[in-house]
């Protein structure tokens, strides 16, 4: 009987999308398997690449917008996806307001918004979707979300009743919350926040302390941001009745996480579980002979979440085996054979330098595949 | 039934010997199968690293020499193989009159000489072996082997009756040759030399004119060396009744094939062949469930007689499994495929430049055959 092979990888940052290591992959195998089923998941943990895979995955499509930035003032050409049921929307809020949309000397986390991003969920909103699911990686903000709610209706005003600033450096100055004019669509839609940091929005472990450095907070800023911060949070539970201080994940992107929770009915979940559900991987894998990973990196943090540690749990608990490919192969990747992969083989076909490496990912996928391919006919 | 292995790799180029190829394999391989009998055989195709592997492969011992370096009046420490047997000592010519042994400023095929070769094979039968084995790979040399003759007791003489100095640009006056005093013992010995290049001593596939100029021969040398080669190889025809100017592999490392074949009773054969005969590889893969070999790089070229190709002639009679291992894997390696090799893993762990992946040889290679003995357990 011919074989049954899942393919579930996600993107080769800078060199494939998971879609196109996808193809790579079976392009290897169909020359050993002529016959086989081969399945195709691009898939992706929740961070960069989530759109793009689970658009991929459920064929569903890219829609394009123009939204405020990670600075407000300036417009992005966005996009989210709508997948194939046409009734789930996903959503980066990096395409937005992520931190590599700013070069380093104009990351400012006292001004960046996150209004683009609630741009984007009003804009999945006029899609009539009953789901829509949020990845909140990589953002240049610090607002606690402030921004997203802004775009959704809410206002923030200071004592005089003038409505604040955009910009998580002006929160100090917020005296009152108006969610009546507030999107009343986000009552009708699930929300679900791709989290995979349990940080509570202010303290040592919180937002600014943690995150602000690196996107360009000095200490001084770090010092007003957890201020700000603090303020909004006690302010949000007085208000709203909504605990978002202490909440895990309150914390994720700038403070979006409480931002998120306050505003919308949303709930935080593990990335690589909301993507592993959304394309109904479990069940593929549960028919499965083979089941084939990688990433363009993976070492022992591979577990802390990311998607060959996903397909490899649920690959185990069908004992199925799970073959991964990667480009860079780092320090104790052998802890990931205890969560279920059974072997793990380097693409590379040279020593020299990443940009050479990364244009040959697609080839050197698709040979390492088609020799994992070779082995499974041994015996 | 414990799982029986054979790891039979070439050496990984400034790496790894094949002997710590073979070590890093085991380790590997020892992870998953326990309870494996694990057979390492360190391999070598006749070129560099011969001698490291067969003394390696039979328990045999080093044995250093003072001789002639390829400007004979320079000495350089050179060793030879005594094998296990202690009957069979093997030599690599590049040991003692290589071009890597000279800068590229000073190298000069003119002046340079066998001599130190002669001395080497002297030092042999000073052990009173029943077999030399001659690598003759990385030659400096385009002396027709005459220096080494000359180490050994043949005098090379010009018309007015003086000897004539080394190196191969004095060739053109030779008059006459006397074999009187030739060592002895050459005759008592089998003498094979590792040869897997089929040029004539002279012509346009000749050794002067392909391989005089990445010796350091201008087209001048060249042609004087073409000259020296003609002469003496029509003198060696007339005076000693053995044809050496058309013979396939006369041509080798600057004619010293053809001065083997005239002045001992040499054999030339391809490099691969006499590794595999001397080591029993034939036996011991006949009794094997698994063979691994590799090499530094493989590509199409490997099917030219390197070391894994011969690995897999051999386990293909037998029909048996090989997997190969290396660090660069370049042009339309899978012509290996329909050769014998399973499967063809890179070891590479990260892109980067060749002197870090170099350091990590060892280690890159224990892991890829641990996730090659991985996957032997699926199914």
């Amino acid at each position: 009987m011919s074989k049954v092979f899942v393919l579930a990888p996600d993107s080769f940052k800078e060199s494939m999308t998971a879609k196109e290591a996808c193809e790579a992959m079976e392009k290897g195998i169909r020359r050993v398997f002529k016959e086989a089923k081969i399945i195709s998941i691009p898939m992706a943990d929740g961070g960069e690449g989530t759109v793009d895979a689970l658009v991929d995955a459920t064929k569903g499509q890219r829609l394009f917008v123009d939204v405020a930035g990670p600075i407000p003032t300036e417009k992005v050409r966005a996009y989210y996806g709508l997948l194939g049921d046409k009734k789930t929307a996903v959503i980066e809020m990096a395409k937005a307001n992520g931190l590599e949309l700013l070069s380093p000397n104009r990351r400012n986390p006292l001004v960046t918004s996150t209004y683009g991003t609630g741009e984007l969920i009003q804009a999945a909103l006029d899609q009539q979707v009953d789901k829509i699911i949020i990845g909140i990686g990589g953002s240049a903000t610090n607002d606690g979300g402030a921004g997203m709610a802004s775009a959704l209706g809410v206002r923030f005003f200071d004592q005089t009743g003038q409505e604040l600033p955009l910009g998580g450096g002006y929160l100090k100055q917020l005296a009152h919350i108006d969610v009546t004019q507030l999107d009343p669509r986000l009552k009708e839609v699930e929300i679900i926040v791709a989290c995979d940091v349990n940080n509570p929005l202010i303290g040592e472990k919180g937002a600014s302390h943690v995150f602000g450095p690196q996107k360009g907070g000095s200490a001084e800023m770090i010092s007003v941001l957890e201020d700000s911060l603090s303020h909004y949070g006690t302010l949000i539970e007085k208000e709203l009745g909504v605990s978002v201080i202490n909440e895990a994940g309150a914390g994720a992107a700038g403070g979006l996480g409480a931002g998120l929770l306050a505003f919308t009915s949303a709930k935080l979940k593990s990335g690589i579980d909301i993507v592993t559900e959304q394309v109904q991987l479990a069940k593929y894998i549960s028919e499965a002979d083979y089941v084939l990973t990688g990433e363009g990196g993976m070492d022992f943090q591979t577990k802390f979440g990311k998607t060959p540690y996903g397909v490899a749990k649920i690959a185990q608990q069908y004992q199925k085996p799970v073959f991964a490919c990667a480009g860079y192969i780092g320090q104790d990747v052998d802890v990931l054979y205890e969560e279920g992969i059974t072997a793990i083989f380097g693409i590379l076909s040279a020593a020299e330098n990443l940009e050479a490496a990364l244009l040959k990912g697609s080839s050197n996928l698709e040979r390492t595949c088609e020799n994992i391919a070779r082995m499974l006919q041994v015996n």
